[in-house]
């Protein structure tokens, strides 16, 4: 996807009885990967554009893999003692000013409410391009004492930032996630919580989207505007380009100097809270769609994919007992938790396999009079299978649950694969500009802005994270010369 | 609660070390409820004012409300077909303008954004105040024939509307609600699926939050802006007045004519899609605090509990055994769906008994040396029990969902008993005005724009609804001595 394509308008367009067209299209580091995102997208009904510049509606399809991405991640941000609460959409535009990195970061993103019931505000107002502000000024009331702390907020919003080239799910002017926001007593306790919400994050990429990332530290140069350290997940999409797939940021007292966060500590001292924050956002179905689809449409991971197996009843039109048996199978299979779907519409069974490869569907079960009278079905997995199997009704409670556990192991080793291959330990300058065409290079270099900017220049890929796993190594940078920096070898590639 | 009360400022400052002070005031139609409303949302530390005017904060344990609430009605949501998707918080202004009788309801409450990545946008946008223009500019892409329809869409979103005297959760300028959209082929679909919802939120009502509601029909004057219909669930709040609670419009082809949501019938014929829409929002909460709260605090029905049972060790630091059997109980609650708390703070019990009275806990278990011995525990109701009774705790997992059921049941009675006690069918003038000071009045009226009016000037009640359940009746208006219109009573009361 190259920085110069799709306006919002390419985008959107009509996509009316297209919804079963093979895309048919090439899925390498060196196909017309944006133009295949962006088929995807819209035949897959996924998402267009709204009609504000950069807006987003998000389809029912795709809106039902981010709430079962926001089920799988609240679970665990509770399990580890974080409360959700809700903050306004509106903050006014003095406070955003307030902490010097977070404004100089923002300001050019803001977007601003001016008028309200047909008069001028009397401040003026933006909404919430993220709400480290609006939050820090609530925490300055709660926290008190020490017994306060730790203060461990979470929200689920949607938030808005000036995107000059808008991509849907990539980059979208309002787009929807979760912010967590909490306070501590000390720095350690701060970095604690900093690195546990990096794991559980690190746990759903893994576990529930079935994409290996890379995990680590952001170089300086690309910390969130106000933080003191910021931690990423990178995930590598098909055309080996690199997906921040979220991040987790210690913030220092940075925000507790600017909004006033202070506790009484043991010693009956005035205290500064040490605060942090981390969200990942819809983006994640930007990585989803770029991590696992294919020439056929979306890959949809089992415990993301809104129908886990779809029904096709085969002839049902001359034997109506088809549909009724695909009717009993599914509700046997929802009923052990199983997301079970059967496609009861008036159209052909080739359309329909085509829409639901299009759609990604892991497991697709026909079902026709043949099968009835052998007691049988014919399932097709979207993937890592070279023929459709026929399995015995019977069988199928203990086949379906078994064979999508396999199918997200199967994908996780495949992308895992996939960014092995296309990773690559490079000590020159001609091996590291060959590399960045097509993956991720891991290099030593001297961890300045300049060597950054000008490898930047010379070939887009920018530093994604000093990753945490990496061993110690130190030498020479391979673009200057001169001593590395960060002790190890640093992941560059081009990016989102 | 008067409506020159509060202004914001009022409602929020400090409320710090207070949160188990009784509220000792005097919860009936007499006393002063909008001071007792206030003290409760800060004291149980439900809300508070943003630093943007109306706007609100919304803390954990309200959330926590909320998210139950969500839950609930979206599972219904589900098992009546809708889907969920997300459309832009941001509509260009002219959107707003198609539908005469729209933006006639809106133009005074809008909130405007004029500028973005620092220059003024082309066509100003307006912040959402309800998505009907946005949701029907993309039905008119999506609905092409018959097999498209039904459409059945709902989204979770924030929207803001200018208040000029906001009211914590009753009355916000941002406010989180879900709006349903549907598009249907004719009236009588169209008509069903309102009726359907109004049904879903009837349910809600009463199985969820134990709220009694009067269902029907809005009068011509208190129809949505746009609507051809307007149906409601009234409750009756603990001072008599009326929450509306839940609203349902029959949008007839109003706004299909206005973004063009045509469809091609079975007969090939172009045709006009009819539609609905149907909310409710955070003023839920609202309706629970007032509905079931008293002079000790909040009174949460126990499926809306973010706690249902809180245990509090009493000597825990005497015998640490006791906080041991605590945790062990809940975590058998625990397994049972129940959602239990052990209170392990460091205070002393009597000030956790208040606070968690102040918060509504149904249900509260104390646990000391004594009943370890004993092998029992110490258990007390919010409401409804004179004593605190003593239970083997062998015997809990069978009394506690019991009791939680019980305790639901007893809300309801008490709270169906309360609007019974305080409804009544009136003839005069005289007894109308008296009725309505401290609840509702019954009666047939001629219908008119005017005569509601009047009624409204001099007592402040306004027509709640036409109850779907009402027999037939008619007469003459008292206030006019006019014919009766609507062929039924009307309930009129003061409203939030």
């Amino acid at each position: 996807m190259t920085n110069d394509a799709a306006t919002p308008d390419d985008e959107s367009g009509s996509h009316k009885n297209d919804r079963a067209d093979n895309l048919g299209m090439k899925v390498t580091p060196e196909g017309d990967f944006a133009k295949w995102y962006q088929d995807i997208v819209q035949k897959a009904q996924l998402a267009e554009n709204g009609p504000v510049r950069g807006t987003m509606v998000v389809r029912p399809y795709a809106w039902r893999m981010w709430e079962l991405m926001q089920r799988f991640l609240d679970d665990m941000f509770k399990e580890t003692g974080h409360e959700n609460a809700y903050f306004p959409l509106l903050i006014p535009k003095s406070y955003i000013t307030r902490e010097a990195d977070h404004i100089e970061g923002f300001a050019p993103e803001l977007w601003e409410v001016t008028r309200g019931g047909n008069r001028d505000l009397e401040e003026p107002a933006v909404i919430r391009p993220t709400s480290e502000t609006i939050i820090g000024e609530m925490m300055s009331k709660w926290v008190q004492t020490h017994r306060d702390l730790p203060l461990l907020l979470n929200q689920w919003a949607n938030v808005m930032r000036w995107e000059r080239r808008p991509r849907l799910f990539l980059r979208t002017s309002e787009f929807n996630w979760q912010e967590g926001h909490t306070a501590h007593v000390d720095e350690q306790d701060a970095m604690e919580e900093t690195l546990r919400m990096l794991d559980v994050y690190e746990t759903f990429a893994v576990r529930d989207m079935a994409l290996p990332v890379v995990k680590g530290e952001k170089t300086p140069g690309e910390r969130f505007p106000g933080a003191r350290n910021t931690y990423t997940i990178e995930g590598m999409m098909r055309d080996g380009k690199a997906l921040q797939s979220g991040t987790s940021h210690y913030l220092g007292t940075n925000f507790a100097e600017a909004f006033d966060i202070h506790y009484q500590s043991k010693e009956n001292k005035r205290e500064l809270c040490h605060t942090t924050s981390w969200g990942v956002s819809t983006r994640l179905i930007g990585a989803l769609i770029m991590a696992h689809g294919d020439e056929k449409g979306l890959v949809v991971p089992p415990r993301l994919a809104p129908h886990q197996v779809v029904f096709v009843p085969v002839m049902a039109h001359k034997e109506p007992k088809v549909a009724e048996e695909c009717d009993r199978l599914a509700k046997e299979l929802k009923a052990l938790g199983i997301r079970a779907h059967v496609d009861h519409r008036d159209q052909k069974p080739g359309f329909k396999f085509n829409d639901w490869e299009l759609k990604g569907v892991p497991l697709r079960i026909e079902l026709g009079p043949r099968d009835l009278e052998g007691g049988t079905v014919t399932l097709a997995q979207r993937l890592g299978l070279d023929e459709k199997v026929v399995i015995a009704m019977g069988d199928l409670a203990a086949d379906v649950p078994a064979r999508l556990e396999a199918y997200h192991d199967f994908l996780l080793t495949r992308a895992t694969e996939f960014r092995d291959a296309n990773t690559k330990q490079v000590d020159t300058w001609d091996e590291f500009v060959e590399q960045v065409k097509t993956g991720w290079a891991s290099v030593l270099y001297d961890g300045t802005d300049e060597t950054e900017q000008k490898i930047k220049e010379a070939t887009s890929a920018t530093p994604r994270c000093i990753p945490s796993d990496f061993p110690t190594a130190e030498g020479v940078c391979f673009v200057t010369g001169a001593p590395s920096a960060f002790g190890k070898r640093v992941v560059f590639g081009r990016s989102y």
